[in-house]
This record gives structure tokens, sequence and C-alpha cells, in this order.
């Protein structure tokens, strides 16, 4: 994948990585045996274990190896004074037309001529545009009314805010500190697409850090550094990754500084997750409508008050697909071309594939015996079916970094062949001890 | 927590843990501080690490450990045309009664006597009863209609079978094999309560193990046992559990057995899982609605079957929560009552808590570089306020198995204070090599 040369778009890696994902079980629409469901997707063997291993990746750098940061799961369903407080109720909105010929809708800022409608070109057709809220609404309790409408949360981030006095007494945490969550959100968007870029249902991972008001500017800068280098420690190019500053006419009212991760995707540069400094908006605002106390009191400098918030929210979804596009290679080896996910250990779904040379018992049966062994400490492949180059290059295709082989020699001399996805280099090695090999090779 | 005599249900300990739960952060009502939602609750720090917990060891023991079973993460939100398949449009129901002279609303089921209204007294003033559907629907896309309704998915089974092909296919598995996944269902209850038992948000952990018809009964027993021992396993006591089969009238129509394993919960018993044997019910309504081929063609035979299901289904909420409950004690030491957490390891939010014995620089600076070393493979606490009596009082009520506390001879000799949360035994463990000690001590 190196390459002296600026890296540029690649339209025609979108369809590459989307029919892999289909025929790998990465992800593919859901109930498409119903012809699938309005861009929402399912994530299959291989893409739930990619999705989990970015969230524990993520998770392991933000919540467990951190003293100053504790989880949170909050709920999906939450009422309409939560989202009436944030702002949400008013102001999460898109400005929608109708086309008053063809009757199609759209989504009026997206509009490259506001006054032709795109789809059957008829001129000064279209309605006022009237502002459509994002959240998606139901009706919780078996009475109908204002009182039982709920919202599927569109985002993370206001449970650590609603729960942060909570959170910080039960936690006995003082600011500087941080709450972190990972979970699905959901906006009803217009116009979804980029495959799972943009679903209506997605997974965020989300951190709210509090701090005293002075030291903001300081932790903001922190954040996009550390954020930033997250994704370069998971094996993303430094050439397809960068952090782009807002300018001031992009920043939300509330904040004084945003930064996004931006990756280089095929249609171009785009967000896996943006750093934002949100002062003290949204402690604030919950504060002023529930009355309640969000604030906290510093003994040592006798000072009460509200922490401001930086920010790093970024998507499971994306961060998974831009991993699956950054990892993406061909190569040509003896007159056939490979293609291999380079992925990090730590993201490859399976981190070792077992593979029996034969389907003989005599094979499987130990064959089974080492997968046992090994699956134990990692998540492991087992086929035995089909020649084993072919078995190779599935594998390949998954990206696991260690395949190792089980043939008739292994029965005699107690050992088996471990091949490198990367080098396809093989090397014959012990099954006694294989475990501690592979977490060696692997780094983990 | 031994005892001679048979156990017996305990009311008192329902508001024990509850307050526990959210003094400690284990879980407390959603949005709170808007009044709380509809039975709805978040999950705080420790709350969201046990959570991760029974998930983590649900899928270590049910997907990867083993050969024949794979992953799958679908959509919640999700079409018509899978619950009309499914039979839940139709008959996923519970039955409403209103009474005429007070307007509250009942399940007629629940009625002790459905002629006298609980709530006001009247007599004889229910309106007829109506079928209620339990699923939350939603509109997605910017287009109101029918076309347009999504459901909450009410389990996360459908998915399995939606997708049995697709998966089956990418993965190379073949019966028997199993399809599992953990993630969020929603159900519009009537009557939800007992704490987390039953919300009208909660997480699911279920197996969809598709089987050649003639293994069904065979592989049934194998999922009712081994699902049993899981429990057992991760340190439920084994007088508080039993596996409770179906009596002929509970049975679905389609089921050939169920089977539950119950806990004792402070109000009796109750489930925690069901195991059913569900048949080919589920592909052959999705085989016939969507016209495609949900079977499986074995060579070896030549024959083409629709394969049967064997279904274990757990509540994540509820199972953490009847641990918690399992794990409770109390002792009396010195005087006074201590409160213990007896959570397996492998279940304990922390598996160590790090403690600096006094706030000064000179013992936090190396006992956070201790929670460093053992954070990079441990969830671990960090705690350095209050007295440090108190400080293992709190990490008791936590489950935290092991407290390292760094002292002012740690500076000097280079160990800690190592203090086991079941015996409160303190013993002197050099600082190098302290993690592989932790590890062994908790048999991780």
């Amino acid at each position: 994948m190196a390459s002296d040369s600026p890296p540029a778009a690649d339209p025609a890696l979108f369809d590459t990585i989307v029919n892999l994902s289909k025929r790998r079980g990465f992800a593919f629409p859901s109930a498409e045996i119903y012809g699938g469901f309005r861009s929402t997707y399912d994530y299959g063997p291989v893409g739930v274990l990619l999705l989990r291993n970015v969230k524990d990746a993520w998770w392991r750098e933000m919540v467990q190896r951190r003293h100053d940061v504790v989880g949170l799961d909050a709920a999906i369903l939450s009422p309409p004074a939560v989202w009436e407080a944030s702002g949400h109720l008013e102001s999460f909105t898109d400005p929608l037309v109708d086309c008053t010929s063809c009757k199609e809708r759209f989504r009026l800022d997206k509009l490259e001529d506001p006054d032709t409608c795109p789809s059957c070109g008829a001129k000064g057709s279209f309605t006022e545009a009237r502002q459509f809220n994002l959240m998606f609404s139901t009706q919780a309790g078996p009475v109908a009314g204002s009182g039982a409408t709920a919202y599927l949360r569109p985002e993370t981030a206001q449970g650590m805010f609603v729960d942060f006095a909570q959170v910080m007494t039960a936690a006995r945490k003082k600011p500087p500190f941080g709450i972190a969550q990972v979970g699905k959100s959901f906006r009803n968007e217009i116009t979804p697409g980029n495959f799972v870029f943009r679903t209506r249902e997605f997974e965020q991972m989300e951190m709210e850090f509090f701090v005293p008001p002075d030291e903001a500017e300081e932790w903001y800068g922190y954040w996009c550094r550390e954020r930033f280098q997250w994704y370069l420690d998971l094996g993303m190019p430094e050439d397809r990754l960068r952090l782009r500053p807002h300018d001031d006419d992009e920043l939300s009212h509330y904040s004084s500084g945003t930064s996004d991760v931006e990756f280089l995707f095929p249609w171009g540069w785009d967000e896996l997750e943006g750093i934002a400094n949100r002062g003290d908006y949204d402690l604030s605002a919950h504060a002023a409508a529930s009355g309640e106390k969000l604030d906290y009191f510093d003994q040592a400098s006798n000072v009460r008050y509200t922490p401001h918030v930086i920010e790093p929210a970024a998507g499971v979804t994306r961060a998974a697909f831009a991993f699956l596009l950054a990892a993406y290679d061909e190569e040509e080896v003896r007159g056939e071309t490979r293609v291999v996910l380079r992925l990090h250990p730590r993201l490859a779904p399976y981190k070792v594939a077992v593979l029996p040379l034969s389907k003989k018992p005599e094979l499987t049966g130990p064959a089974r015996a080492v997968f046992a062994s090994l699956a134990d400490r990692f998540m492991c492949d087992y086929d035995e079916t089909q020649a084993i180059g072919r078995r190779y290059r599935r594998q390949d295709e998954l990206g696991t970094p260690l395949c190792v082989t089980f043939d008739f020699d292994s029965v005699d001399d107690g050992a088996v062949t471990l091949r490198d996805r990367d080098t396809m280099e093989q090397e014959r090695v012990p099954i006694e001890g294989l475990a501690d090999v592979v977490a060696d090779r692997l780094g983990l």
C-alpha cells in the first residue's frame, strides 16, 4: 500500500469493499430476503467481530487504561424533556421541500438548483420548505398521547450530561474526569447512503470530558491529539487521515472549537470523529430545564463551577468501514491476484484460523483440539472444507493474521505449520506452547 | 451464604439491591433529573462493566470457544414483513381493558377479579378487551404511510432466521451450527416492574442452533444442560437455580419442548432464560413469506431439509440482576456490618482497586504507575479519597476481588499490600510481577 505520490479518492474501491463485505459476511443489507430495508445493515460473522474489536480497542484506550474516565450505558428510549433541554426538539432538523409535480421529496440544502426538480425537471414546482426533525419517535406504554411520547436517542452524549451528577458522586470522581459510552443511536436521515457510512441506525463511541473552565482549551488540544493517534496506532496509514479544524462558520453556536478526524473515503475526505469544545452549554441547559444542580464544588479553591466539556465523538460503523478500506490490498502471486485485508491484529476478526489439511477424522479430531486450546485465548476460525490454498485465500480476505495447518505429519511430530498473512511465509511450530507463540507474534 | 435449610424468597433483599445499585452506580432510573421515564434504567460506571462481563462471558462460551457457532449483529429497526412472517404482528399482544369509570387501563389476564376495577372499585365497568401489540413502531424516512413503518425488534432471534442462508454461506457452516447475537430489544410492556427484571428496553443474548430434524431432541437436551451449567460456572449457588420444563399447556404451538432456567428472585422463582425446541417453524415461515430457500442440502446423504432450531434465549439485564442478588452478603466484622458482593472474578466490574494510602504526591504518583501496569490487562479502579478502611468497604460493595494498597513503605521496598475481598486477608507482594500474581489469584 506504500506509495510516494499523495493518495487520491478511489471510487472503484467502494464497490470492491461492498461486495467483499457481503460475500465474506462483514455487512449486508438488513432483511434482504424481503428486499432490504431503508439503509439498515446487518453485520455478519466477521462484521460483528470487527465491530467488537473496534469498540473494545476504544474502550480499552478511553476507559480501561485511564483512571479518570468511567463508563455508562444509558437507555435508548428517552423522554421529550431531555431533547427539549438539549435543543434537539427545536433544531435537530433538515429543511424539506416537495415537488408538487412528481411528489418527490428533497432536502432543500442539498439541491443543486433550488428552482428545478432533479427528478422530473419541473421548474418552480417546490412547496415551501418545512423543518423535518431527524429524531425517531414512538409511544411508550399503552396510553396514546403526548405524555407517552418517547424518542430514540439521536446521540449517546445526552445520557452523560443528564447522569453527570449521579455518576460523579457514585464513581467518586471530580473534574477533570470523563464519562464514556458505546451504543446505538438513531437518526431519520433523509438521504442515507455510502454503504454503512450514513445509516439511520448506527453505533457511536462518545466521551464527555468534564474540566475546570480554565483548562478547557488545553484539554481540547490534548483530546485532538489523543484521538488522532488512536487511529494511527490501529494501523491507519498517515496519508489517509487528517485532523481538520472547523472554520468559524461551521461551528455550533455553543462550540469554541471543533476538529474532525477525517479519512480519505472513496468519495473523498469525510468525517470519522469530531472533537468539540462544548463549553458549559449542555450542563447549563439541563440544569436550567430540570432545576437540578449540575455543577462541581471544588473544596480546595472554595469555588463552585459548571464544568466545561470536551467531547470526542466517534462512529463505530464508519470507523470499521474506514479500517476495511485502508486494509484492503491486492497483489500478484504466481500469476493470480491475491486479495488481503492487512488489518491490525487487534482489529482482525479472527486472530488465527485452524485448518486440518483434510477432512479425515485422524486430522479433524486433533485439529479441533488445537482449535480448542487457541480459542480459549483468541477468537479463531475453524475451516475444514476445500483445498488448503483456497482456504488460505479466504482467510486473507478476512484479514486473519495467522493460519495453523494441521497435516498428516502433525500426528507424528506434534507440530503444525504457521502461515503469516502478510508475508505468506510458513514455519513449523510445536503444538505445545502454540498459544504463547501466537500471542507473541500478534503482540496481544 | 451457605445454609443447610432450603432457600426462600427474600423480599427485603430487593430494596437492598435497588438502593445499593443506585448508590454505587450499578443502575438507576433513566432521566432521573426529569423525574425518570417509564421503567427505563441507565447503567452506571460499575453497572456497565457488570453487563459487559455477563455478555463477554456468554460470548466467550457460546461463540469464541466453539467452532460450530458464529456471531451476528442485526439491525433493531426492521420492516413489517419480518414480523408478519414471524407471527408477531398478529399474536404478540396482550388483552387490554379500560375502566369506563376511572379511565385506568389494565391487562385482562392479570386482573384478580375481571369484574371489579382494582383502582376505583367500580363493578362491571370494563370495556371489551382489545388486543394490544407489544411492539414499538416508528416511521422511517421522511414520508409517512404504511411503507415506511418500522418496528423496534421485540427479540433478536428473527435476525438469525432472516439471515440464515446468508450467514451459513458466508461462514461456510452446515448443520449442526448456530448463530448467536447479543443486543437490545424493545417491548411495550403494560406492566413493567421488579427493577431491571422487566423493562421496555432490555438486552438479550440469543442463539439459534440449526440441526438436522432427527437430532433436534438430542441437541435440546444438550443445550438445556450447557446453559444451566453456565450460571453455575459463574458462581450462581445451586440451590437458587432450577431448570423447569414447561407443562404442555405452557408450550407455544410450534414448540415440542421448552425449559426455563429459573432463579429464586426476592419475589419467588422467575425466568432467566428459556431453551426451546422450535422445530422448523421459523425457517419455514420466512421461506414461505419471502419465497427464498431457507433450507440445507446435505451432499453426503443427498437430502434437502429445513433445519430444526434449538434456541437458548437469555436476558442480559436480568442475569446481571440475579448475579447481584446471589452475590450479596452481609457479615459482622468487629461490631460493624460488612456488605460484600461475592461476585465471580470474571463478573466483578473491577478486578483490582489501586489505593494510595494518602493523597500525598509521593504516593499518588507511583500508585498511578501501579494502576497503569495493571490496567493494561484488567479493568481496575483507582481511588485516593477517604480513610483506607472506608475505601476497602466501598470496594467490597462493588465486588472488587482484590485491593492493592500503596503505602509509605512501598516507596522503599517496592511492594504493596494485596487484600482479598472474601477473606480480608492482607499480604505483602512485590510490585514487580504484580499483574501475574493478580491473574493467577483470579484465575483469569
